[in-house]
């Protein structure tokens, strides 16, 4: 046991001594070698695919054997247009403008000291997540993109996939003459390589856990590391007194049902009481003929009889599900102490053509991405236009909200004076 | 034991309940009412001096009879002039440009939608520091401007002079009827409070230890909260062969002398060979004259034979004193090298009338600060023209190298739509 532990530590260590070194070199690329490094990678994927299809049907057969649920199944499943689609993806990252090496600031200070800030990258980042194989490629795009060096740590049920993946990305790197180590993977299966790793704030310098809320507490509770996450997306909808009914019934369909399992679809509801007995029966029909399961309070009940009884623990939960949480509320103040009391700072929107109510919510709820008039769905990086998304962060420091490229960005100052002593 | 414990734990709940209505209101004060009160407030601190004095001698009485160090006990010494310094600190927050609610960036999607990013305050961030009362006037100023509530804790030895600070800001708060938690200071002398509040992550954003390496290694292995520090400064100056020899010593010199007991202070010097038997016999006998203990590699002493054989700790060490480690460096490369392995990424300067070689160095060293021709003592944010400083972090997220007002800022997306869902 000992020094089988001591084998996967050793190996660990060697990984990260070969990112230091890579770290250097790839984050001093020129932006031209690095977008076309990654128009070869979207070429490799395409050309491979047969071969990361293989290796997918492992981790497929493997996930059949334990009895995997089928949604895990999924999600895991690649076919050639869930590859295309990788492709696609590493194609836009390509072709994205560089953040790196950008002067965001500049000026003089009295005694003639001349300071610039000039983006750099942020090192070392650490990527832990489930079983979707298409992050891999994703995020070591958007690392390499941004002169980062990314670990990968995906879930053990994808791990054939992840190395298929990860073998492209070295394959071209080779031919560039980069060390592999610019698109690390840990190969390791050990249950405390993330543990270790999560230690390692000298060679590490941000660790972006992405999946459920259970992986994500393990690691901030261990991390020594920055880490930027968002635990849950409990976004409400507020129909305000002054809604566009029609609107407002398309917005909160859309919230709730365009893809309910995701962190920016609607969970709670929340009607504005003058507004609630014409807006409700029509949302209400058109969710309960679409199989969406409601939970009201007594005044939805009111106006929709049918619908079940809501719990305490229903509002400020994360159904990711057919299920929606829909309270009536007396006035707009209350809309949002609601949301201040039960959401988690995600996204939350407001439906209203009264002007000064959009401006009292946008301005009191504290989320992440405050909507007026649209739906909590379009809060995504590729929605933003930032091109790609590495996450959702409803931490308040760093990046917060969609998190793209610059995301990936650190700073540092350029002094140059000629001579300035302090005194 | 149980019921003692349940006290302290259950006050500090009070006090984050407290905050969080706090938090509310800070966050949405208007730029001219955040100004005049913390005009007061240096107006306040000015007229209440002597009962400040009277409560700072009651900790110097403990100091003493604790038999705490000569510095400890300088650093805690309040007296007229010091507090004229805090006053005027605190002036001079209140008289910067207020970072919240500005539009940083805005732009319109194809689909209509028009997005917004506005700077918002962080919310909620808890200092820890040590035994400076200064730091507690200065943080809680700069919370309090930039709309943050600030949770002070202080170190036990400057108990006294922490709480009458604070009763000043609680005094002028309340004349203006805002909660007396928007500065709110951590009463209970409990240990286990730091550990407590370090896991409260819904109620407290960000974390900002001030002090020695070992309090900030205890408070970022125990946090859940997003943490920003900086260990140590190990900075280095590096001499090139192309140097001004005038300009060389002059910033060696003050670089480490000026002020040999804080961070941006260098703690080794590299110096090209080419130069190094014209350049350190000046600026050894300079360092020699007022008491600086140099410890010099084989080359070193070649030139300098009077000097002490470097160890291999010497290189890396912050001595935090008048001690400089010295090493002689074949080419710009090497001492890059050297700065990439035994830095701390804080500080690092360059003195070369070569500009090639100045663009290597800052495009190489990845320091937050990299200073061309000038003295590492400049890495302030005072000297950077921020009015002000929070303090130094060598993270690569959020706020690196000196961080002022800004750096206390997070920002939320708004996003206006007439009625977009996403298909």
């Amino acid at each position: 046991m000992g020094s089988k532990a001591k084998k996967w530590e050793s190996e660990l260590l060697r990984m990260l001594g070969e990112i230091r070194e890579a770290s250097r070199e790839v984050s001093r690329l020129s932006s031209s070698v690095k977008k076309k490094i990654l128009l070869d990678v979207a070429l490799a994927l395409k050309k491979e695919t047969r071969r990361i299809l293989r290796e997918n049907r492992k981790d497929l057969v493997n996930a059949r054997e334990k009895n995997l649920s089928r949604a895990m199944i999924d999600r895991l499943t690649l076919n050639p247009k869930r590859i295309d689609a990788m492709v696609q993806c590493v194609r836009t990252v390509a072709g994205l403008s560089d953040p790196i090496g950008k002067v965001t600031s500049r000026w003089t200070r009295p005694n003639g000291l001349r300071i610039s800030r000039v983006s750099v990258p942020i090192g070392v980042i650490f990527i832990v997540y489930e079983s979707r194989p298409n992050v891999t490629a994703e995020c070591a795009s958007l690392c390499f993109k941004s002169g980062n060096v990314v670990i990968l740590r995906g879930g053990r049920e994808a791990y054939y996939s992840n190395q298929a993946l990860v073998a492209v990305f070295e394959k071209v790197l080779t031919r560039y003459r980069l060390p592999k180590a610019s698109v690390s993977f840990v190969r390791t299966l050990e249950h405390k390589a993330v543990d270790f790793l999560l230690k390692r704030e000298k060679d590490i310098h941000l660790v972006i856990p992405r999946g459920g809320e259970s992986l994500i507490r393990k690691v901030v509770k261990m991390s020594r590391i920055p880490v930027i996450k968002h635990y849950q997306g409990i976004c409400h909808v507020y129909v305000d007194r002054k809604a566009d009914l029609k609107k407002a019934v398309a917005i909160a369909y859309n919230a709730k049902m365009q893809r309910p399992g995701v962190c920016n679809a609607m969970e709670t509801l929340l009607v504005h009481r003058d507004i609630a007995k014409d807006f409700l029966p029509v949302l209400g029909e058109k969710l309960r003929e679409d199989g969406c399961e409601i939970r009201g309070d007594y005044w939805t009940r009111r106006i929709l009889p049918w619908v079940r009884s809501a719990q305490a623990g229903d509002y400020g939960h994360e159904f990711l599900d057919k299920v929606l949480a829909i309270r009536v509320v007396p006035d707009l103040l209350s809309a949002i102490r609601h949301i201040q009391t039960f959401g988690s700072a995600h996204t939350d929107a407001i439906v209203t053509q009264d002007r000064r109510a959009a401006q009292i919510f946008t301005e009191q709820v504290d989320s992440s991405s405050v909507m007026v008039n649209a739906s909590t769905r379009f809060s995504d990086g590729f929605e933003y236009g930032f091109g790609a998304e590495i996450g959702i962060s409803t931490d308040k420091i760093h990046a917060r909200g969609p998190m793209g490229l610059e995301g990936l960005t650190s700073y540092k100052y350029i002094v140059e004076g000629n001579g300035q002593i302090r005194t």
